[in-house]
C-alpha cells in the first residue's frame, strides 16, 4: 500500500460529518478494497469551530477553499456545500485543476448539467453524483453500468422522502396534510419551508438527472409538469384504498413512447400490488424497465446523514479504483425525438368534485365530460358532514390531459361546485 | 472509434442466444457507451446447426473451443456452457491466455471459487459474474461498488424464481405443491427434475457467492443448513396469512452477529409489511443492510433468456470500459470469526403438528416443548376433514434450533402424531 489518494471535503454540514464518520469507521475496509491509502487531507467550511460529533484532526480544518482547490496533492474533491453558488465555482475550479469531483448537489446538476459535464470532459476528470438521487441507494451506477445493455423504456421514482413520509402517515393515521406536515417538521423529516419537497421540485430535479442517464436527454424543470401533494386529503387516500385498491404516491415519471418522452411529476394512484405501493415512510425507490432486462427496482433510504454519506464515499472508491478511466454518462446518443407536451399525455384520472347536494349535478358534470370525450368508469357520491357540499368521486377511462384540463376549468366554474376539484392520475 | 474489442461466446443455448439477440439489438447503444467497436468474433457450441431464432453470421460459428481460447485477438470470453466441466477448464484456459471472462455459472463459482479467483489474479484478468445471482438485477456490482463504504450486516434473498413462482401460486390459488409444480413444468418455469430448485440447492449456490462478496468468506454448501419447500402445504400458507400476517418465502439468509456468520437456506415466514413479502412469481430480490446505508433492496427478474443476457452483456461493457483495471472482489479481509453452527441459531418457529384428535395431546406436546425451554406464543387446533388426525398450529417464542430439533424428534415419535411435523422459521 504505497500510493496515497488525498481527498478534500468542502462543506462540513450534516452529510459532510457523515462522510467523516464513515471514513473513520470503515477506513480499513475501504483501503483494503482499493489497495491504496485513503487520506482525508483537508476539510473546508466557513464554520470550523462547531463540534460535529465526529472525530477529526483540527489541523486539517480550514476556512479557505483554495487550501483544497489549489492543493496539487488533492486528487478528489467532495463538494457538499449545496445550492448553486459558490458550489458551481468550486466544482469548476476543482476540475480545471485536474481533480475528480464527488457531489450530492442535485439542484446544481439539474441546472448546470452541460457546463459541468463539458468542464469534466475538457479536463479529463470524473464527476460522480450517486448521492444526488436516491441518497444511499446504488442507483445511478447500476443504471449506467449494470443496465448498460438496455435501452431504458420507463422510469418511475419515489424519490422524495419528505413527501413519501407525509403521504404514508396520512394513509396510516387518516390525518390531514397540514397536521402530518407539522409532525414531520418536528421529527426533522421536513424543512421549516417545505415547499421544495411537497411541491415536487426536489423530485423534479432528481428526475432531470434520471432522464439524462436513462434517455440521454436534458429537460429543464420549466419544460415539464410538476405538481405536489398539498391538495391530497385523507378522503382521496381512503377512496383510493377502498375502491381502487391503490395508494397515493408522489411519482417521478419518465417514459419513452415511440420516440416521444413523457416526463412529469405528480401525485399518482399506484395499484397495491405494484412494488412501489409498498415503499413507505422516508424510503425511496426507483422502478425501471429496460428493453432487455424487463423491470427492476432499487430501494433504500433516499436521504439522511449516513445513507447519503454511503453514496458519497462509494463514489470516491469508484474513482480511486480507476483514476485513469474516461468519463461516461448515460447513452451517447438519445432516442428521444421530442418531449411530449403534457396536454397530449393520456391516462386514467381520479376526480374528487365537491358540489352542492342538489338535483342535476351529476347530470351536468357527466355531460361536460362526455362533450370532451371523457368517459366515466365509476362514480360514487358519499354523504358528507358538510351539508352544503358533498364529494363526488369519479374515475375516468383513459382520457387526454388536454381534455381533462379543459373539463376541470369548466367544472370548477359551475355554481354548484364549491371547491377546486382534486385530480390524481392513475399509474 | 478505432479500437475493436473482440468477444468469444462459448455456449449457444438459451442465454447465449439472448446475448446474441442483445448485441444485435443494442450494439449502437453499447458502442456509443464504450467508444470502441464491439465485435462478437466467434461462437462455439457442439451444435452449430440448430436455428436459435437470432440473426448470426454462420462464418463465426465453430465447434472447436480453441477457436476462441487460442485466438489472440479475442479479449473477452463469455462462458455459458454451465456445469463444472468442461466449463472450468475453458475458463482457466481463457484466463491463462490473458482473456477476461464473463460467466453466469453459479454452480462452478460456488464450488471452485478460490481456484478461479487465484487464476484470474495470477493472469491479471477480470472475471465478472453478475448474471450468476439474481439474473438481470444489477446486484453484485452495486454490492461491490455502490455499497463499498459499508460493512454488510445482513443479506436476505429470494433468489430462486422457480421456488418463488411455486410458493406464489400455492398462495394465490390454494393449491398443493405437486399440482403447482406440474403447472410450472408445463409453463417452463420448472425443470423436469426440479430437485435443484425446490430443495434449495440453487439458492444455496447463489448465497455462497453473496456471502463471499458481502462478508469475505467462502462457505461450502455442505457446511450450512439448506432446506427446500416440498413439505409446505396450502394450510401452512393460509395459517401464515390469517394468523401471522406473513407469507412463506424460500429465503437465503446470511447475517453477521458479533463476528459469527449465520448462513442458511429454508422456507421462512416473512411479515406482510416487509418488502420481500411483495416479491412474487418468478421475480427475485435481495435485501441487504449495510452499517452506513441501512437497508437496501434490489428487485428484478432472476432468470430467463433476456434478463440473464442483460447482465452478461453489462459485464462485457464493464470490462471494456476499463480493460486495465485490477481485480477486486468483496472485502479484502473478513470480519467473520466463525460460521455459527445451525444448532445455535435462535428464532421463532411455526410448527404444524398432525395428531389424533384425542385427550391429552396438547398437554403432552406442550410438556415436551417446555422441558426443552421452548415457550409457546400461540396455539390453534383446527377441525379437519380427516377424522383420524387434526393439524395443531403452533408459534413459539424465540427458541434455540438445537432444542427445536430435539423437540421435533421426540414429538414425531409420539404414537398420536400421524405425520412428520412441518417447521417454518420466522424472519
Amino acid at each position: 500500500m504505497n500510493e496515497t489518494v488525498n481527498i478534500g471535503l468542502i462543506g462540513f454540514g450534516t452529510i459532510g460529518s457523515g462522510v467523516v464518520a464513515t471514513l473513520n469507521q470503515n477506513i480499513h475496509l475501504l483501503e483494503g478494497k482499493v489497495k491504496k491509502k485513503v487520506n482525508l487531507k483537508r476539510i473546508v467550511d466557513l464554520d470550523i469551530t462547531t463540534d460535529r460529533g465526529v472525530e477529526v484532526d483540527p489541523q486539517i480544518l480550514s476556512t479557505n477553499v483554495d487550501d483544497i482547490l489549489e492543493d496539487d496533492e488533492i486528487d478528489i474533491v467532495i463538494e457538499l456545500v449545496g445550492g448553486y453558488q459558490p458550489a458551481l465555482s468550486f466544482i469548476l475550479k476543482a476540475m480545471k485543476n485536474g481533480k475528480h469531483v464527488v457531489t450530492a448537489n442535485k439542484a446544481l446538476l439539474a441546472k448546470h448539467w452541460q457546463e459541468i459535464m463539458d468542464c469534466a470532459h475538457r479536463n479529463g476528470v470524473r464527476i460522480c453524483f450517486e448521492a444526488s438521487v436516491g441518497g444511499g441507494i446504488p442507483l445511478l451506477e447500476p443504471l449506467n453500468e449494470g443496465l448498460a445493455a438496455n435501452n431504458i423504456e420507463t422510469v418511475y421514482g419515489i424519490i422524495n422522502g419528505t413527501a413519501n413520509y407525509i403521504l404514508t402517515k396520512m394513509a396510516d393515521l387518516g390525518l390531514d396534510f397540514d397536521v402530518v406536515l407539522k409532525e414531520a417538521q418536528l421529527m426533522g423529516y421536513a424543512e421549516q419551508d417545505p415547499t421544495f419537497d411537497v411541491e415536487g421540485h426536489d423530485t423534479a430535479q432528481k428526475l432531470i438527472i434520471l432522464s439524462i442517464l436513462s434517455f440521454g436527454i436534458y429537460v429543464e424543470e420549466e419544460k415539464f409538469h410538476v405538481e405536489g401533494i398539498t391538495r391530497i386529503t385523507p378522503d382521496d387516500i381512503k377512496f383510493a384504498r377502498e375502491e381502487l385498491d391503490s395508494v397515493v404516491k408522489l411519482l417521478a415519471i419518465a417514459q419513452l413512447d415511440d420516440g416521444e418522452l413523457e416526463i412529469r411529476v405528480h401525485p399518482t394512484l399506484v395499484p397495491q400490488d405494484h412494488l412501489l405501493a409498498s415503499v413507505n415512510d422516508v424510503f425511496n425507490a426507483v422502478y425501471m424497465v429496460g428493453d432487455v432486462v424487463g423491470p427492476v427496482l432499487m430501494y433504500g433510504q433516499g436521504a439522511g446523514m449516513m445513507p447519503t454519506a454511503s453514496a458519497v464515499v462509494a463514489d470516491c472508491i469508484n474513482i480511486i479504483q480507476d483514476m485513469e478511466r474516461t468519463v461516461n454518462y448515460g447513452p451517447a446518443t438519445s432516442r428521444v425525438k421530442k418531449v411530449k407536451d403534457m396536454s397530449r399525455v393520456e391516462c386514467k384520472y381520479y376526480l374528487r368534485i365537491t358540489a352542492s347536494d342538489e338535483p342535476g349535478v351529476l347530470h351536468s358534470i357527466s355531460g361536460i365530460l362526455s362533450d370532451l370525450n371523457i368517459s366515466i368508469e365509476s362514480v360514487s357520491q358519499k354523504k358528507s358532514e358538510d351539508e352544503d357540499a358533498v364529494p363526488i368521486f369519479m374515475v375516468t377511462h383513459h382520457a387526454l390531459e388536454k381534455n381533462i384540463q379543459q373539463a376541470m376549468k369548466i367544472i370548477n366554474k359551475l355554481d354548484f361546485v364549491k371547491k377546486e376539484t382534486v385530480l390524481i392520475r392513475l399509474l
